[in-house]
């Protein structure tokens, strides 16, 4: 089920892999030096896509080559990590980044030498033949930790099973590190939209006051900066059952910096934003001024240090913030409250007020969300 | 449902929430020193009970008096807080730490005084509390971050939802933070034990690879130390389900660490053995020896430096540790082989080596175990 039926929807990936090894030995026959392009995956080569709204990879590539002194070790490691993959593949098997790097370790016949001395050195590797050959880490069969919960008014399928995330209790469902359709579907989705927030601890609020089920939607968290696994399937939720996505965050700069992740895509995978940016996403709150429309107590407040001033400042420098005067008024308020305030403050109300009275009403008002 | 009823089920511990408060009434009305007795939760008050096989916490008392000037504050505080969860067993709400911390945030009158600055000051007071009254946090309505999984022959109930956990796909069920009988119950167990893993990455290969169904358990991990929900969880699986529990962790000083948690308990929580450890637990693997037996490869080795020798040491001086003469082999194996090993590193064997081979192996030999 789901996994090893993978092996036959895994054949495209493994196809392109094949490819690339066929293209090596091809330079090889013709006695030509073996070499094998990669995109360039830095701040320099991410670009802004203004039309998609989300950040791209740009075409800048370099070539690695297998007879040039300070490249043949990547060469080699790079063949040996798409070996490694072909094989999960073919096997209909996941492991995780640390499960590969094991895999395609070992010593050289005939020296001391390892094909890697640690994780680092894999880690990388497996990015690059990500944008190598254009497959998702979740196509070549690798994951990361899972880290985030699932809950709401959706019916999904996984490996066979069918599971109502309707009836989950005090826990959820652990949102899988690999969210292909292959691995996770949709069923009956009776929801409106995606509450997305920041931490487990307010996930856990919004859960035992059953917010999804007053306000009809799905409820989900990424413990911080969500994972791959989580942006891929908050993706899917918009793009496959067309739900809007609303994020709840802290109001500082860490709050925006996970915001701009999950709407353009981050910088380090820019080669994914296609397949895991919500450039639809809205930022519902916390905003800066909810402290006077809500009038909050002066205990929610948490001073702004440098490191804040300079993180926020930086922020509104990225191509994807500019025009957005909304945002910068935002955080331009932030700056000259001179303090920050995290979801979890507004308890200092009442147990319940950010989900009695905070969200209602900002759902009620579309026009006091941030784009 | 589940936690509204527990606005019932929580009256003992309002109960002695209010006795407390009016203990320190009685006083002030006899017009003595208002003062609580609060065990001490340092080392030196956490015995080994050798025939229950877990850490206690000794008698040592602090009276903590509203009118001396050094205890003034905290004794201010604890009232604090203790109000705080009388008021959430009252609601029959539950509240993370940091929201505790919010909640209960104050500037005192006519002061510039904040009753707490941070959370650093008021996540001890709430521990002061539990074991000042004899209540687990739990039962206090206050809850930390939720970190594990469980999958498995066995189907719960939270919250007036029956799940059940055999069919959870490639997710798992978010283990709640609080998992108290009124949050989370048992009905049809099927399961013969609990597999506990350190990892979710491994917890995910035992899953993919459906070795909860093929050796019939339940499967559980706690990302590392696990968190005071998942130990309540086996410590429950343990008691009433009467199923054995069998701990598959790395092969180095963390691993045995997190054993003796698991086990006997811990020194910082001791007030809460008799309620989390499992005395009875097995350490199924990684050995030492499992190196020779399985005929691994060099690539698992990972040096041991200076802090690991030390931490073993350390370890082995516990006086749990004390004339275990098998465990004092197994350190020394490892630091005589000078190399420690995790989990995954077995897949260098192959991908499903240890859920084909490895496990199926220990289980059947509980000669190689460790107590």
């Amino acid at each position: 089920m789901g996994r090893s039926k993978a092996k036959s929807k895994g054949r495209p990936t493994a196809a392109k892999i094949e490819e690339l090894a066929a293209s090596v030995v091809e330079l090889a026959a013709k006695r030509r030096e073996p070499s094998m392009g990669i995109p360039l995956r830095t701040l320099s080569n991410a670009k802004y896509n203004k039309t998609k709204r989300i950040i791209e990879m740009g075409a800048a590539r370099q070539d690695r080559e297998f007879f040039k002194l300070g490249m043949a070790k990547s060469f080699m490691q790079t063949m040996l990590i798409a070996s490694g993959c072909k094989q999960l593949i073919d096997e209909g098997k996941s492991v995780s980044i640390r499960g590969l790097y094991y895999r395609t370790k070992h010593t050289i016949a005939g020296t001391q030498e390892k094909t890697f001395n640690d994780q680092q050195e894999s880690d990388p590797i497996i990015e690059d033949l990500e944008v190598a050959i254009g497959a998702l880490r979740e196509e070549l069969h690798v994951f990361a930790s899972t880290r985030g919960t699932i809950v709401g008014n959706l019916t999904i399928v996984s490996q066979g099973d069918t599971i109502d995330l309707r009836r989950m209790g005090a826990g959820g469902f652990g949102i899988p590190s690999i969210c292909e359709p292959d691995v996770l579907g949709f069923k009956k989705c009776e929801a409106d939209f995606v509450l997305h927030v920041e931490k487990d601890t307010v996930w856990q609020r919004f859960n035992e006051d059953k917010f999804w089920k007053k306000h009809n939607c799905v409820l989900t968290h990424g413990n911080g900066q969500p994972p791959r696994g989580v942006r891929r399937l908050l993706y899917r939720l918009h793009e496959e059952l067309k739900l809007p996505v609303y994020v709840l965050l802290d109001n500082d700069p860490w709050g925006y910096y996970i915001y701009s992740v999950i709407k353009q895509g981050s910088i380090n995978l820019a080669f994914e934003s296609k397949r895991m940016a919500v450039p639809d996403a809205k930022f519902i709150g916390v905003r800066s001024g909810d402290f006077e429309q809500f009038k909050l107590p002066d205990d929610v407040k948490i001073g702004v240090d440098d490191k804040d001033v300079k993180r926020a400042k930086q922020i509104l420098d990225y191509p994807w913030f500019e025009g957005k005067k909304e945002w910068k008024k935002e955080v331009d308020t932030m700056l000259k409250h001179g303090f920050k305030m995290e979801v979890e403050s507004m308890m200092t109300k009442s147990i319940s007020f950010v989900t009695e009275t905070y969200l209602p009403h900002k759902l009620k008002h579309p026009g006091e969300w941030l784009d």
